[in-house]
């Protein structure tokens, strides 16, 4: 298998990618296309054992900034790491893309150059989002700040096949977010998708209130683009907070701060849990064709795990499925 | 000062309501309505060293419970605590009404009973907010699901008044919460309340992240409903599964919990700076009457606490500052 990787995206690029991409090509046994400036690339590679017979270079000119303008930036800038990245899974050169860079134009790329799978209206964000029992897959983390009954179905669809075929849950639950569990709650466009639901064969759970996520109430949580950014965003601020708040707390005196030392061990293991590097990147779900994004201030771990997941995305053929339960969702809607 | 208070609303009424109207009426000294069924009231005041000249019962026999239906609860109900209480606050009798029951209920019969402020077109819930730095206020926390960027506009202004009139804040900072910081983010109604906000003299900062709420990023926080639902219980969720993660973490081993029993007193700390009870409760932010809705799982100190925060509404006269703002704005407007 051969994966494309943006070596020019994210904040730690390109080191930490071609990093990352080193290691995974070793674990992973798979091949690896870095794609970006070729100088920078190989005074990267000079630095550890390589094997170039599976790891490539595809040289481009630029670069896709965060503060480039999604749409404008993939329009414009046709020579640029992410661009041509995507480039490469169209024409069949790379099976899956991994960039850590501009969130926004990965989505507008992917959407110009793969295009969209059969059947989805709106192809949406998929975030692993850590809870106490695991880790739950949160549709749309952000691609779409609006969207119609008909959508939130689809980020369900979509979140389901993902989370039987990559996280291996069987049947998974899916749990729409809403302000209240009892049916009839929330939005109209809420109360439609709720209907939506309702008449499809998956294990769809209800709606579920933001108290319960952390919990890992549902495998697949449902929402619109905004209240997902909320979420992720939320969940990701509070965590630091308390984080903070804690360690303030404990370097107050010192038998607290003695204390702290003994529980170092714990406490470092506790941040590992809420550690995004250890859960891998998000995914552009219903563009037709495997598309990780990384965080972006991707380490070389976490650049490893999106590839690992770009390759899972592949294995178990997540498109070929989403298009199949899609189809079925239509034919027993027509059955009825 | 009267206060009417509902005394058979909550998890643990009338005991626990009992206990902190009296501790208010002590230390707060002004005088308490006592709203419920007489003879249980009678019962948990007689476990206390009472003044009887300034706790009063006023007799209902009806309850509304969190399972009732809000609007038909408060309609059928006439004789409820509830909206008995609002009642009091209508005729003159009270100043105040402080409830620990039915949230939506609470909202719906302040509507019925005492109608909204001139000028304010959507009353909503104002929920002090938790951060790093102090409290802010989250407005809307729950009242409307969807609304209008007129909606939006009026929140912030009211929660501007409440910030600046009994949180003491100088010219609150007003932040809209969205997808991103830059302006032309988000939904078609937050683009259109952005430019709202930017005709007034207020000290709008623009749009916030989630990200950025529990560092206190805006003194007031303005959303629609249903995301303000989402952040505030998603924010209780996230801190109640972190504790819970830290203490199996500090149980793991012998080492641990001797350090974990070292660091108890700041623990403790860290627990009370994210506690609830220590805030009050959630105002009825444009109904025409003081009206504070405490904590569902209130204990004797977060009613005292709201009794307080109903008190202050009160004198910083909050209800006659908000019609003046808004018909300042509405004359800022006219003068362009």
């Amino acid at each position: 298998m051969k994966i494309a990787v943006d070596a020019m995206g994210g904040d730690f690029a390109p080191h930490e990618i071609v990093k990352g991409s080193i290691e995974a090509q070793k674990e992973l046994g798979l091949e690896i296309i870095l794609v970006g400036n070729k100088t920078q690339i190989e005074n990267e590679l000079k630095k550890y054992a390589v094997n170039l017979e599976k790891i490539h270079i595809h040289h481009t000119t630029e670069i896709i900034t965060n503060d480039d303008k999604p749409v404008h930036a993939v329009r414009q800038k046709k020579d640029s790491s992410m661009v041509v990245g995507l480039n490469l899974v169209k024409d069949g050169t790379a099976e899956a893309f991994v960039s850590a860079g501009n969130t926004g134009a990965l989505l507008a790329g992917s959407l110009f150059q793969l295009g969209r799978i059969k059947g989805i209206d709106r192809p949406a964000i998929g975030a692993p989002y850590p809870t106490q029992k695991g880790i739950s897959l949160l549709v749309d983390a952000g691609a779409n700040a609006e969207g119609k009954p008909r959508n939130l179905l689809e980020f369900g669809v979509m979140g389901k096949i993902y989370a039987e075929k990559v996280f291996g849950i069987e049947n998974p639950e899916i749990g729409l977010v809403n302000i209240g569990t009892e049916e009839g709650k929330g939005t109209e466009i809420i109360k439609q998708a709720y209907e939506l639901y309702k008449k499809t064969k998956m294990n769809f759970i209800g709606n579920v209130e933001a108290r319960e996520l952390s919990r890992g109430v549902a495998d697949v949580i449902v929402c619109d683009g905004f209240v997902g950014n909320v979420v992720l965003k939320l969940t990701e601020g509070v965590a630091m907070t308390i984080m903070d708040m804690l360690k303030t707390q404990l370097k107050k005196n010192f038998v607290s701060k003695i204390g702290a030392m003994i529980l170092m061990p714990s406490l470092r293991n506790f941040k590992k849990e809420l550690d995004y590097t250890e859960y891998g990147g998000a995914l552009m779900l219903g563009v037709n064709g495997a598309v990780i994004k990384a965080h972006g201030s991707s380490n070389a771990k976490a650049v490893k795990n999106a590839i690992r997941q770009a390759k899972s995305f592949v294995e178990h053929q997540v498109i070929q499925s989403i298009v199949q339960e899609i189809e079925r969702i239509g034919d027993e809607n027509n059955a009825d």
